[in-house]
């Protein structure tokens, strides 16, 4: 048995899946500040049409461009590797595989979805991207794709996060992108916040309504914003994970995963790897498919689904999620990439439609899981990845409880190397946890009474 | 054409080579205090015999236990790769194929060693082992490996390190080990050296007595001491490297490379990719064999070769090596990985016997290397690392202007990602240039006129 099972270039998937194809109900549309559904043309100052073609296609299989593939060569196919040394150590009968998204010189799942977007914004004649980035990660993602297609990159980057972990922005810097902190005084939204809350830490709804804000006002037309989640094309950009896997998996000699798991804050690592796995459950596989959150901002676990915008600034179309609010900053748990108000709206519809199951877990919690994996499978993983250890971990337990030999996939998002602080915050006693307390939750989620409903669908919160 | 040449894991090397069994005149052999060959019992308090007889072993080949195979699994066999984007960047007709060691989980070559190392001591009843650390690298693949191995890690890291990059302190702490800053108030050597120079930046040398102070010194005798680089065994437990990139670069059809480059501080992991081939070229291949040092550390390309002590407080043996005096204290470049005053005597010998063709770089001119590496490879490489792609692209340029389709082969020895503030300083002009001024080197060399020389084998510098 190998540790590693390695895919050769030409085994590549060529299509990306898109499963707004095969959804049960059809997704809800995106509405505009009138409540009526957007359409295409008013999205055109935001994204270039070729994506916003993506963004609302219902096509089944979407061809990656040849060229786009020439560029994620540098660090894919992706290694699937199994965890032969946690289950040895946690005596599992469980079979653990891990997709390995740390690869990529970035050190996560992101690049694959900013390669896409900086590809079709440069076909479109797009010179200059701007985005957001909590932890960095989207942010170094960006910056590289940006670099390795000639394009400039400008990076709003959440407060606590450009504070914590200053090593982000030289690695932005060495591939030419300008990061600057968030909330900043370079936007009329970044100015709002400072002038009512000087010291906030910054959330990614701030720094995606600066981000949006100064590619709309760019008078030359030659800026558009890039998101790394939450959106369709973004998700679909990122399903080269699982159709990856599922080849692997066929090697490994493995029919399919039982449990098929992802940490989520806007939703594209665990759509990433899941949604072609989502596909065989429609059609009727037994799988179990777990997003992981962060307990402090529990979203899929425990917000409502309303219509909402993605923005602090409400800039955004209104989109139908499960959501905190748009006016909720989550507290400065280390997992910065699952600070976010909302989740990826395809996400939110499969869980009202009763397709995954998700869970919540505490930071000390990860730290501790994130802890035994460096001491068994050797590789520090980043606070976001650790929610997926978690419950990988806590899945592999039970199955030596129930004496079964599931086979557990997760996807394995990134690494931790630029971001270690956390750690040693949590080794030095400093981490603490939080819940949302419910009276929270209520005053932050009150304001979503002002906007549309979503439709109720099903008997679920939908 | 595949980016990547990937081994599997049924064709990892089952032997490491030794090139002491190849060597056209044997090796001086390290002296006592008293000036006579040290005895392999003179030895037993700092190593393990299991390793000591594997520093004075002649065997060509030597077996790599299939336990230590079993972790080397958890990243090996590495990745050989083609810097397409490079050459196509640089127009270039030469082929550069670089070995790509950044993929072990603390980022570097090391652990090659650092496994086999705490291994055997493991296998020899140690219960804990000490070390020094420059850049850190070796710090935390030492950590690594003896968290995988349950044995105890105390690490001594350069001072200047230890400040420049915190990152790596919370790797080792991730994985178990005590780091302390070097000169430390825990051992006779480095209160010694805080006497002197209170605000001193500290030196591998330092760093190295203060390691081996505390492994010898412990009555219980259970520690010992475990060097990343010079020593016969460590270079021999490199070897795994060229071993595998032969094999690789013989799947992607080419006979042999032209060029072999790596940088050089002690040694490890420019021997570990060129060894393999050195014995090659002593069968009379005809391949250039290039070692790269820091200008502000010239090792190999302006000290003399000597008798001279491996650390500033004369513990060690006497190894006849080029040396620019024990008491030589490198200027605190960012390519802490390069700063000892000596270089592995096995890689000396080499170079006396014109085997192997030194040179050195400014460290801007590696930073600039390294930017052009960012830009077309995408990944971010360490500071020591750098210099060998200095010198691989300023080979590949050689190859565009006398229109030579040469083989050139690297070893990219890791990455950056916990120690980015070299980039941020030289993205800032904050970094200057240091040649040696030939004044200090004389007065630190003059020293070593009160030890042995070395002796007089060709007509060269030996």
């Amino acid at each position: 048995m190998e540790h590693k099972i390695l895919l050769r270039e030409t085994d590549i998937p060529r299509q990306w899946y898109n499963l707004a194809a095969d959804l049960p109900t059809p997704m809800l549309p995106p509405l505009g500040p009138d409540g009526k559904p957007v359409t295409p043309d008013m999205l055109a100052p935001v994204f270039p049409m070729n994506l916003i073609e993506q963004e609302v296609s219902t096509e089944r299989w979407i061809d990656i461009p040849e060229e786009i593939l020439n560029i994620l060569y540098r660090w894919r196919p992706a290694p699937l590797r199994r965890a032969v040394y946690l289950e040895k150590y946690l005596k599992t009968p469980a079979r653990i595989y891990y997709k390995d998204e740390s690869t990529s010189p970035p050190g996560s799942h992101k690049p694959n979805t900013a390669v896409a977007q900086a590809w079709y914004n440069r076909e479109f004649g797009i010179k200059r991207l701007t985005t957001e980035t909590g932890a960095g990660q989207w942010g170094s993602a960006l910056s590289f794709a940006c670099a390795l297609l000639g394009l400039e990159c400008k990076v709003f980057m959440v407060r606590i996060s450009f504070d914590q972990k200053p090593f982000r922005k030289h690695m932005m810097a060495v591939w030419g992108a300008n990061c600057v902190a968030s909330p900043s005084t370079e936007t009329n939204a970044g100015r709002k916040v400072l002038e009512e809350i000087p010291d906030t830490p910054g959330s990614l709804g701030i720094a995606i309504s600066e981000a949006i804000e100064q590619a709309v006002t760019d008078s030359s037309g030659q800026t558009r914003y890039s998101l790394g989640s939450v959106l369709n094309h973004v998700l679909l950009h990122q399903t080269i994970i699982g159709l990856e896997a599922k080849k692997q998996l066929e090697m490994a000699g493995e029919k399919q995963p039982d449990i098929v798991i992802g940490c989520a804050g806007g939703g594209s690592n665990f759509a990433g790897l899941a949604f072609p796995f989502t596909a065989d459950k429609i059609n009727g596989a037994d799988i179990q498919i777990i997003p992981v959150e962060p307990a402090a901002c529990p979203t899929l676990t425990r917000a409502p689904v309303h219509y909402d915008f993605g923005d602090t600034a409400c800039t955004t179309p209104l989109m139908a999620m499960h959501t905190l609010g748009h006016a909720f900053i989550p507290p400065p748990i280390h997992a910065g990439g699952l600070r976010y108000h909302g989740m990826a709206p395809l996400i939110c519809q499969c869980v009202v439609e009763g397709l995954f199951e998700p869970r919540s877990y505490h930071q000390t919690t990860c730290y501790d899981s994130a802890l035994t994996w460096a001491k068994t499978e050797g590789a520090i993983c980043a606070p976001e990845t650790s929610h997926a250890v978690a419950a990988a971990i806590d899945e592999a337990i039970k199955a030596r409880e129930e004496g079964n030999d599931k086979v557990i996939l997760f996807n394995y998002s990134g690494h931790v190397l630029m971001d270690l602080t956390g750690y040693d915050d949590y080794l030095s006693g400093k981490l603490s946890d939080y819940d949302l307390p419910e009276e929270e939750l209520q005053k932050f989620t009150k304001d979503l009474e002002n906007l549309p409903p979503a439709e109720q669908r099903k008997s679920g919160r939908w």
